[in-house]
């Protein structure tokens, strides 16, 4: 009986800090963020694009991880950081304040947000909270829990808005997928015939169970993809759109268990490429950098997670898939409804839940409607 | 920022359940253990092989999984068969009974055994309780603490022993783990040379805690592996040798922070072919069932996790790197101090030191004592 990590690990009250932060503690998970070129150039372009926002404010840093930015808002001109980091992290970010010559204007304080005392008020609050499907992790929850107890009436918040983005795909490597699935039952019936004529041992019984098992690892995760855009059957939709300023607490979780409706038109082109079908729905999300209304940012910044022809970020696209694959022509109408609730048994992960329907253009007709699950581990 | 699994799972109290027990929740995990052959025989032999002792017996297996070892007890001829289980995999366990005839004779309890409750004392402990290096997991714990409580003055234990076995290596792979530390040392420079050069933030006097962190994770973290017989340059020697029927949970504590000798002559073959040089130690344990002194098996079995030509058991071996390679010569004399210690932030995990020193057999002179620290995780 041994097993190294654990695969998916559920949470209960008290687990969080072991199973969440302890995965940022590490230098070498903060290198890969930090190379990360879109990520990195969209935070330096929004603070660094953006100087005079930044000049003489009190800025606050929610899971400063590295310090980078931190430093930034130093190098901005932000009159005092207060850099706020729950795991060993903050250690090292307190170095690179002082290396990087800022060893007065950066407090950091090792805490998690909910627990950290500043001594002020803040005008400015940067962090980059983002997590697969935007909302993996749930930690815009420190996020806003840190604006109401921190943020002046007027202050900014980097990003300002982060939206949500859905779009129909064909996946040419979807086969090999079906194929692991297939093989992984296949497998279970030899090594159940084995088990019987070697020890004697009926495991049949369980056959349902693992059957339930595979089509939840291998049809009910959603996957990290880096997707090319000429997979894409339609234009992007918007799911949700979170206005980080406003956006309450209680939106937020129950934003998450509402259901919202997208409508998605197929592309000719994209269609005829990809067969007439679709094999899956794909998930990513953009965050803006405006500002807030007193302090607008002259230079915006859009940082998107959306299929480029130039690599993926580290966050990728989350892909749902649907099988069998669903016929589809030029023009016809997807709708879908979407349900994306937290996890029961860990609230940092989620359950996502959608009903899907195609019109055809021709006729008019409409698909029987098919309910999908997901999980985003 | 976004982060999938945990790699390196700390602990503290409360989070046991969902770190642990967790991995044993899937019958993928179930399948691999069931798929060890000599695992598998290793247990049938001692169970199937010792029927005379199984016969009209209570019979208590701690964390039955899949169900099979109760399956078996009750084959052999056991009247009631307690089968406890903290996880999901308890329902599959009940299945399982009853699809092989003995949904009257084996009982599945879901709990932890530390909160079951049986009806009654019974005669046999059977348990598969050994992690990594023996005591990784701690789930031994467990069973004495179900021994004490529920096992009947004369009953027995199986595994009955188990005993913790080192021999020193020549691994003809150790270039590569070398190669792949330099090889992150020299991308951290690069990573910390672009840094400052594209985003004006100076990560260097981060240089050494990265440089730790990877002398950690690539020289004292213990890795899995499949050793040949050959690698080994003297015959195995027991650290620690464990009675499952007197072993008290405090020397079994006590035991993991006792220091411990261990002496090897070099053998002249192995040494030849190994360049005269040991560039790490090998651990590994065997589990031994005998039975008890008023029940003891007429054909005792054991379960031997070293290494052979036949491939490794699903435990390997742990080997514990030595960089640089230490030189030996035919009959040199190998003297190891052990300390294994449980992991204060996860009492599951295991950290070993040892200090090693080396007798030449020719002039009597010895090396100096060099210390050694790892963590098996």
């Amino acid at each position: 009986m041994a097993t190294y990590n654990v695969d998916r690990p559920e949470n209960v009250d008290g687990e969080d800090f072991s199973n969440y932060f302890s995965a940022y503690g590490f230098l070498y998970n903060q290198k890969e963020m930090l190379e990360d070129p879109h990520r990195m150039a969209s935070y330096y372009n929004a603070i660094l694009g953006n100087k005079a926002c930044f000049k003489d404010k009190v800025v606050l840093d929610v899971g400063t991880g590295s310090g980078i930015l931190a430093v930034w808002a130093a190098q901005a001109g932000a009159k005092k950081v207060y850099a706020v980091e729950a795991t060993y992290m903050a250690k090292h970010a307190e170095k690179t304040a002082v290396a990087n010559g800022f060893g007065d204007v950066i407090d950091v304080i090792q805490a998690t947000m909910e627990e950290a005392e500043l001594p002020e008020k803040v005008d400015i609050i940067v962090s980059e909270w983002m997590g697969y499907f935007l909302l993996r992790e749930s930690m815009l929850d420190s996020v806003i829990i840190a604006r109401d107890k921190w943020l002046k009436p007027d202050g900014a918040m980097y990003p300002s808005h982060a939206t949500l983005y859905v779009a129909p795909i064909f996946d040419f490597t979807d086969d090999r997928r079906a194929l692991e699935h297939d093989t992984a039952l296949d497998n279970w019936g030899h090594f159940t015939e084995d088990l019987e004529r070697k020890y004697g041992v009926k495991f049949g019984c369980l056959d349902a169970s693992y059957k339930e098992e595979c089509k939840q690892y291998f049809y009910q995760s959603a996957l990290w993809v880096d997707s090319h855009p000429s997979q894409m059957l339609a234009d992007r939709t918007a799911v949700k759109e979170f206005d980080i300023l406003t956006l309450t607490l209680d939106e937020l979780k129950s934003n998450h268990g509402g259901s919202v409706k997208t409508q998605m038109r197929m592309t000719p082109v994209a269609v005829e490429n990809c067969h007439n079908a679709i094999n899956g729905v794909l998930g990513w999300f953009d965050a803006d950098f405006r500002g807030c209304p007193s302090n607008p940012a002259p230079k915006p910044v859009t940082l998107t997670t959306e299929p480029t022809t130039e690599g993926a970020t580290h966050w990728g696209q989350q892909q749902f898939h649907i099988n069998p694959a669903i016929a589809v022509n030029n023009d016809d109408t997807l709708s879908i409804d979407w349900e994306i609730r937290r996890q029961k048994q860990n609230p940092r992960l989620l359950e996502v839940t959608y009903k899907l329907e195609v019109e055809a253009a021709a006729t008019g007709a409409k698909s029987a409607a098919a309910l999908h699950h997901f999980k985003v581990d």
